[in-house]
């Protein structure tokens, strides 16, 4: 179930995402966005995309994030793009509210059952939408960021629906205080959220190629937290989308 | 399926756990304990044992704590009990090893696919079992006490399992750098963890007989971290007993 080109603009750039819906059912089937790493929208996300709509029964929009789904490779060119977007919350709410409405816009989705999940810095973004006030069933990331610019000024007020970090215990991109200031601000909001520690686990554990950057104390995938974390994704979403299990 | 008594001796107590078999199947099924709150063997460890044998086909043996079922509903009673058994290895590796023994014996379980689980103290029970060394193939534990005594003797290095500790996040038994001692333990010993912490959930999330305590802040039921506690032990256990999934 390879995905259709989903164009939309979005802060200024024009973005070509890539829906993927469930075979077969007629209504309207819940949306999850996918936001990419920081590299971009390549075969990662637009895998994952895929196994939600095929796997799962969901509409899922891979999300393009730097324009014509422009990956960029190198960490040193990436990171300035990054730190640039992570200071400006109207740039990072442009990013991630329009392939929300997008989405929502879509014939065979229910735009009132839709949730956002995220890789790195893709759940970074996942977070910013929820802090943003978005109408998210659930904002999940896996090995993801937490400092979503909006949470940092107070946005974890605004979330409307259940959150869901998924760690590497060793991830040095998502160290314990990071962790501590996003479970702080989100208690203190009242939020229902969720942390899911992996012993020996870094970063990138959901992404088979980042074993090939050759950097594995840093990036390394690792099959059992991608198998673990896929499943409780899985179960979140059942139960927000409130599905029989 | 109401469970059918078993008895066993452990560290001079006459013990009356229940054993619940899974209905049908020929052969042999994976095995799993089943260790109670501090409160000893009553409907909640009952109950839970009866579900894993018939949702999820597994054997289950619910365990004694205090031998013939005793039940101790006082907390001022059964702190000074606990303590004494935190501070004594040796009785508290009766205490578990025993119904593992019993357990691995019945004709109709696989001795070489079994795991513990446990509520509060027995989820120390559980994580005690596995760092005495037991062949285990995971330790689980909800709202589950991390001090198992073995541990702090250098007992992660013989964990030869899994380990799975669900948290309530303001669990005031439970504090954080209890938690961050157990990861410590277990990360330096290389042994496979998760960890999982719901917010604004304390302790006893999974029993709803907690709330009858009239003790909120501390003891409270959670239907939501009861679900989700479930179904992450239901992964894992699939996941170590090795079935397609």
């Amino acid at each position: 179930m390879a995905g259709q080109e989903l164009r939309y603009e979005a802060d200024g750039l024009s973005m070509n995402g890539s829906l993927c819906l469930p075979s077969g059912g007629a209504g309207k089937a819940p949306g999850v966005l996918v936001f990419p790493e920081a590299f971009g929208l390549g075969a990662h996300a637009l895998h994952v995309a895929e196994r939600i709509a095929g796997e799962l029964g969901y509409a899922a929009l891979a999300c393009d994030l730097w324009g014509e789904r422009r990956q960029i490779t190198n960490l040193p060119e990436v990171m300035p793009m990054l730190q640039a977007l992570l200071g400006d919350i109207p740039a990072m709410q442009a990013r991630v509210t329009a392939p929300l409405k997008a989405l929502a816009a879509q014939d065979g989705v229910d735009a009132s059952r839709i949730a956002a999940i995220g890789f790195c810095f893709g759940g970074t973004c996942s977070f910013e939408l929820a802090a943003g006030g978005a109408a998210l069933k659930a904002a999940i990331g896996f090995h993801s960021g937490l400092k979503a610019p909006s949470l940092a000024a107070g946005g974890a007020n605004h979330i409307k629906g259940k959150v869901l970090a998924m760690i590497g215990q060793d991830d040095p991109a998502i160290p314990p205080d990071t962790r501590t200031e996003f479970i702080r601000a989100l208690s203190e909001a009242g939020v229902d959220w969720q942390m899911t520690l992996y012993g020996g686990v870094v970063h990138s554990f959901t992404n088979p190629e980042a074993d090939a950057v050759g950097m594995p104390a840093v990036l390394r995938y690792d099959a059992r937290a991608d198998r673990r974390s896929w499943a409780q994704m899985k179960e979140l979403l059942e139960e927000v989308f409130d599905l029989p299990r």
